[in-house]
């Protein structure tokens, strides 16, 4: 597989405000790291990257405008000419100019990583493939929390993630990880 | 509780097509029934119900326009003055009027039922809460069918539906069962 150059990176709420302990238990320790090294890649090569960041609209989100919550995390910081489509719900489409940004600019393909699966990640992948983008999630490069089901049993990060991506895969998206998507890069990166 | 006499019932995707064994093993056999109850007291109520119904785009879809897994399931034919919209993708909002209808209708609130848990009503839910409609979905109205995750492991139906209802509750949406959506009725059902 090979990810024409007009690909966009979508790096989802990657913000500070996850660091916040009511989230409770995280998976993968790790996705910060593999978008780092995506956006690396990404950035190497002139490819489009757009960033969505979460203003929290209620007086107690822990992404309020104005507080540390809000901020993105260190390294994740946009670039000039990357675009950052603020919003206050889950999807990265809904009450932003993402839809006609990607169209604008002829983009048909998309990668998507963040946090956290099962909300904004999975909202933004569902609505990206009904769009009719060819969607892709990159599983470790993603985190979920912990979440009790109506029954009140908990249900862990690890678990809540893994029934998020198996829910996109061979329906929304193609689930793939960090290494695959950077070795389907036009040209191979070397990072 | 108390849902508003505009309250629209979204009934989604009970075809056919979902008989196909295709799908594997699926959970709450009830489902049908359950949401039999509900068109019912909403039809009584003289309140808004609208269909989705699901048009396979591709050439072995269980959905095909023209053959018979694209019907409504015995009793959930729409009846007059009930819309009907047509959809090609899981999200009932995407290349319909749906939302148009809900806005030009002054409904704020909806109660989601249908076919499948995890992908076209939860993707129609999300979509549904993250546009300001106040979203509940019917936990014992819906149903789902087992699906692998990426490591291949089979997650049961049930486990599916579960999970798919935790991540929308207190996200995207309200679930409740059958009986207590018909007692928030405004006039209390006696179905």
């Amino acid at each position: 597989m090979k990810l024409p150059p007009s690909t966009a990176l979508l790096v989802i709420d990657v913000q500070e405000g996850f660091n916040d302990p009511r989230w409770g238990e995280r998976n993968n320790p790790h996705a910060e790291e593999n978008i780092t090294r995506l956006l690396a890649a990404w950035r190497a090569q002139n490819m489009p990257v757009m960033h969505a960041q979460h203003d929290s609209p209620g007086a107690d989100g822990a992404f309020r405008p104005g507080t540390p919550g809000n901020r993105p995390k260190p390294g994740f910081m946009p670039l000039v000419g990357e675009s950052v489509h603020r919003k206050t719900v889950n999807s990265m489409f809904i009450g932003t100019g993402l839809e006609e940004e990607l169209r604008s600019r002829g983009v048909q393909t998309v990668v998507i990583v963040g946090l956290t699966t099962n909300h904004c990640v999975s909202t933004t992948a569902r609505m990206a493939g009904n769009l009719g983008f060819k969607t892709h999630v990159v599983s470790d490069a993603c985190a979920a929390f912990a979440r009790p089901t109506l029954d009140g049993l908990m249900r862990s990060a690890d678990e809540v993630h893994a029934a998020a991506l198996s829910d996109l895969q061979d329906e929304f998206a193609t689930v793939l990880d960090t290494a695959a998507a950077l070795a389907a890069l036009p040209a191979r990166a070397t990072a």
